[in-house]
């Protein structure tokens, strides 16, 4: 407050510090940008941020984000409901869809299990996820987690979860990025994608 | 609007991805990090980016962001009036006043000349600075500006402004930073350090 020789400007400062990854320099690199600009560019900016809190709540059945009770991937009838992909957060839900390989629903576990961090599973949104399965619609859950030993924990809590309610269960696949280079890929990952090779297949080859 | 299925949603990232320095992939973990807080947060971030540009202003003497027409340093009647550091912008007030090193008045030019980037003197708070000088008060300006051709250029060009006027004429020293290695310093800043080199002054010597 004393060091600005503003109380505006200071809150100010203090918000985009809170952000993540911002330090209290960025923080005012970027109050200064907002200075700059007309100013209803500061005042759609404040709106934006205001509404998206007021206005954005999570569907209620994927936990995906949404202005609506049901996302737009759950309300599409056209997308496969017997396929369930399961995700840490919704960073992974737009990460998905923009590769347009996914016609399946989400599931969105909003974190995935971290003792370290203090995160257990009935902080995520499991049972929602056991409901749904148990519901009996769902035929194949295919886990989307981050290849990390939490990553691993939670895929391994959501099998015993999920095991005997007959459900398929699969991973997606690790392996070489497609343009890797071979030299540059690190042993876990090389030996995995040789344990997990694939039949060769080619359209022109029978 | 399509990929995130929501205008808000949208907009928010829009907002965010518009500050200098932050790419879409940020912008979209900033809007997740606020949809994840309380909503207090976000209405009182929302309102310190409103309130910041409608109540912010620019002080009349020096430049410097103010809520007054004229700003704390200016008004500090316990000041060197005669006295004027020239800095490029309000970073740098702030900077040098957390030095707590100087008592003078400031003068925000608002930017440099730049003329790769378009920035000409008629941009800048220049002619400000000159009536500032002409005006009799100040003793000595003293150049804060970054050592860079165009930091230099705007030295040059400020000094055969104001050099008809009388004024004592400064720039800050350059040198080698204290606590820094000579064999880690770059050679033209190590080449001014000993040009420019100071008299020893030790208070045990006389």
């Amino acid at each position: 407050m004393k060091q600005y020789q503003s109380k505006v400007f200071e809150e100010a400062v203090d918000a985009f510090a809170r952000l993540p990854g911002i330090g209290r320099r960025t923080a005012l690199r970027m109050v200064l940008a907002v200075l700059k600009r007309p100013a209803e560019d500061a005042e759609r900016f404040g709106q934006a941020v205001i509404r998206l809190r007021k206005e954005i709540g999570y569907c209620v059945k994927c936990h995906n984000i949404s202005d609506q009770s049901t996302c737009g991937i759950c309300a599409d009838t056209r997308r496969d409901a017997s396929l369930v992909c399961v995700v840490e957060d919704i960073r992974d839900v737009i990460a998905i869809e923009n590769t347009g390989q996914y016609r399946g629903l989400f599931h969105v576990l909003g974190g995935i299990i971290n003792p370290m961090e203090g995160i257990s599973p009935s902080q995520l949104n499991v049972q929602s996820l056991v409901d749904k399965v148990a519901a009996g619609r769902v035929k194949e859950v295919i886990m989307a987690l981050p290849a990390t030993m939490e990553g691993d924990t939670t895929v391994y809590y959501l099998f015993k979860k999920l095991r005997e309610l007959g459900v398929r269960f699969s991973v997606i696949a690790r392996g070489i990025a497609i343009g890797g280079e071979l030299e540059y890929a690190d042993e876990v990952t090389l030996g995995r994608s040789i344990v997990n090779r694939t039949p060769y297949d080619h359209p022109l080859v029978k």
